[in-house]
């Protein structure tokens, strides 16, 4: 299990409103704006918000929780429930789901397996949560390496380094994204001059069920999981303010997801195809393949935030593409995309897409399955905008789910201590620290001398748009 | 090399203003009341403070240096100079001292051993200065441990866990502080309601040096290191609201730092004696023993900002005891301590006291060698108030000090990296991470279910008063 900086970037993105050096300054004039200028329940309520967001960051390592509130607390059952589970497996054994595979997939819109929430499909929701998840935990933030913006491994190693190899997939392909307008705070950039690429970021990857997996799920599982970005509502807001028309119909979608999910250029290393033409390829190259083979085949493309964003304009693609083969969507806390044109026309075509969503998060716009942060006796109270977009925090509430109107399930296995990798969500009696997904001393290393040293990256894991394109036997 | 989480501790000391969820807001309404309600330089001057402190707490693991003026730069040479470095021990061959060793303590007061620096004063001021550092480096800030407030190591293997055994030192004691008074944001509490000391906090500790190293500098030489804190000016402003009358004399002393030296409680379990008490009770256990062997004995007092007003207090109190041992206290960044009485006391008794401050640090006082952040090309422009006064910025500039009047040391050997420790002061050229000195995911470990965990504390390391007390052949 390697550590990622990621509570760096969860914070640079939301405070690098424009020049890093005064971002502080700026989050706290705004804040401080809208107290002045609005008024009524907006005010306190957007104010409030920003306040929120600022202490968020200052508790990123720094807020003590008030000894009182702490030492007074009652629900020591918390912690003894927490306890309890210290010594369980994190998950159920798995079940054969061969049979039934096409409801799990959502055939028939999941009808009656979401509230109450089918456990198969509990299953299913986390699996495919954790592949997107994997997308933060693998991305390189920091600024002062020149691979930054790239993922930290080697497809081959993938998900072996993030210990998820349990699910039984196999990376087949990186992608990467490019943006033809400047997209404030998504492009994640190196201050080194000489560096892995200037214009691309990894967005993600393609894989596939192994044999094994396959046989328990009933079909061979193509995922394609894209990376998000934990930012503001606000910048959801300012992505979305111009629509764009998508194919010959009345669909229209945001014109700031479509430019990353389409932008390529020739000068660049990464992109001279785009996102959308290098999913869209591979796809194409594993279908065809399984097909042949007689296989069943199956899409699922999954994402948090603005990864849930471009899982649905993959998804509109590839319906186009491959009308036959069963598409479905897992999106967390993915925000509006395009019109209610775009939405009947994913409808029509087949193309099924389960939203889970917190009730608290400010991001997404149509909920599917609602999940409740209130629900959680391991989560703090009081609003946390940030922290309830955090997609560790999804997959806790979907782990803890059972019916909107029944409580938090009490034989949940999932680890708690996940929900505060990247943020600070948890009731202070588990003890487990705020942010904690952290490199030993971000990365550096004592030389033989003992000098502080920014190791070199293993060759292996070094970005290279050759070794990437290398065939392989399918 | 274990990493503490000192940036929580420096932070939360800056910001716990009051109830520490609310630590934010305080600060920010107070940076712009600043603007709102003062007028001229004072106000522009305070208000940018504050905001470099907001601004400095954002950067914590947040602020990304602004991508122009990174690339813009043009001192690359600085990276020359750095880069050439690696591979270069951090400090030159040992000299012997022991014939100059009186001088090179300060027995006249280090007259024309300052301004140009003498290189064997360097090394030693070196030497002292990390010792009153390894007191931040080895503290349990955090407040989920229920040993918080303690020091991490067992005494035996203090220097080996902090890698400072090249000094050639053993530990002897442990010293623990408690206050009688509230001293706001001094005591570091746990959050668990059962632990090792509620009173109290492992506040320095007493070193001798070895055969080896006596030999070396001509004398048996007993260090007392005390533990700091790195607070805002304006804390010590606070703490040196009252004089305390100290002896029969004229000499009087802040009341806080008293308070820290003098309390004790029988109830406590580790100040049923005073930190003075403890302190003294070990020096005269030490001289007698060295004494009786016919060595020359010295005693040399350490310490980093309230440290270094400890130290003062201490070696009063041991000029008092011992009018013939020699004393001297190196301090960095100390704060004033008592008024002109009581320095001409200290004086009177012979205790030779060398100051070391940065001209930019806001926490000293009476400065003796003044050293500047401006001198180092290393170094960020721009006031950084917590940066310079960081015990590690201290041992930077003293490695490269020459002389008042010449340019920063080019042979200066010490790692750079450690600059940046538990602040944003190098230049972004060096690819240092700010702040970088930190646990593997602050300490939690997988256990064999995979689930995230607090793991025990080595039995040795379990603070123990008994254990402690054991007595151990000199």
């Amino acid at each position: 299990m390697v550590a990622t900086l990621n509570p760096v970037n969860h914070c640079h993105q939301l405070l690098s409103a424009a020049n890093h050096n005064h971002a502080c300054r700026l989050v706290i004039t705004a804040s401080f704006n809208e107290v002045a200028i609005n008024d009524g329940d907006k005010r306190s309520n957007k104010s409030t918000r920003l306040a929120k967001s600022i202490s968020n960051l200052l508790n990123l390592y720094i807020e003590k929780p008030s000894l009182k509130n702490f030492l007074h607390r009652n629900d020591w059952n918390v912690v003894a429930q927490a306890e309890a589970k210290l010594e369980l497996p994190t998950m159920s054994p798995k079940e054969d789901i061969s049979s039934i595979w096409r409801d799990i997939h959502g055939c028939s819109d999941w009808e009656n397996l979401l509230d109450p929430l089918h456990p198969f499909v509990r299953r299913e929701l986390i699996k495919y949560g954790e592949f997107s998840q994997a997308t933060y935990d693998a991305f390189d933030f920091d600024s002062f390496s020149e691979y930054c913006g790239s993922c930290l491994f080697n497809r081959r190693k993938f998900f072996e380094k993030l210990g998820l190899t349990k699910h039984g997939y196999d990376v087949r392909k990186y992608i990467y994204a490019m943006s033809q307008f400047e997209i404030p705070r998504w492009l994640e950039k190196s201050y080194v001059t000489d560096t892995w690429s200037k214009d691309s970021n990894w967005m993600g990857y393609i894989a596939v069920s192994d044999d094994l997996e396959s046989k328990r799920i009933g079909r061979r599982d193509i995922v394609v999981a894209w990376r998000g970005t934990v930012l503001p509502s606000e910048w959801y807001e300012d992505m979305q303010r111009d629509l764009e028309p998508l194919g010959h119909g009345e669909a229209k979608v945001e014109r700031g997801f479509l430019s990353i999910y389409k932008s390529k250029r020739m000068s660049t290393r990464y992109n001279k195809t785009s996102a959308s033409e290098q999913v869209m390829e591979e796809i194409k190259r594993l279908t065809k393949f399984y097909k042949s083979t007689g296989e069943q085949v199956s899409l699922t493309i999954t994402g948090h935030s603005l990864g849930g964003a471009l899982a649905l304009l993959n998804a509109y693609d590839a319906a186009m593409t491959f009308p036959t083969l069963p598409i479905s969507v897992i999106s967390f806390g993915a925000p509006r995309v395009g019109n209610i044109a775009f939405r009947d026309e994913l409808h029509h075509r087949g193309v099924k897409a389960l939203r889970i969503t917190i009730k608290q998060d400010l991001v997404p716009r149509m909920p599917e399955l609602k999940l409740d942060a209130r629900a959680s006796p391991f989560l703090k109270r009081g609003s946390n905008f940030i922290g309830v977009h955090h997609p560790e925090t999804y997959l806790h509430l979907v782990d803890g789910f059972v019916s909107s109107n029944s409580s938090f399930r009490s034989d949940a296995k999932r680890d708690l201590a996940l929900v505060n990798k990247y943020c600070d969500m948890l009731v202070n009696e588990l003890r487990i620290p705020a942010y904690w997904y952290q490199l030993s001393n971000k990365g550096l290393v004592s030389n033989e001398f003992g000098r502080w040293i920014r190791p070199k990256r293993e060759n292996e894991d070094v970005p290279s748009p050759i070794e990437e394109e290398e065939n392989y036997d399918l």
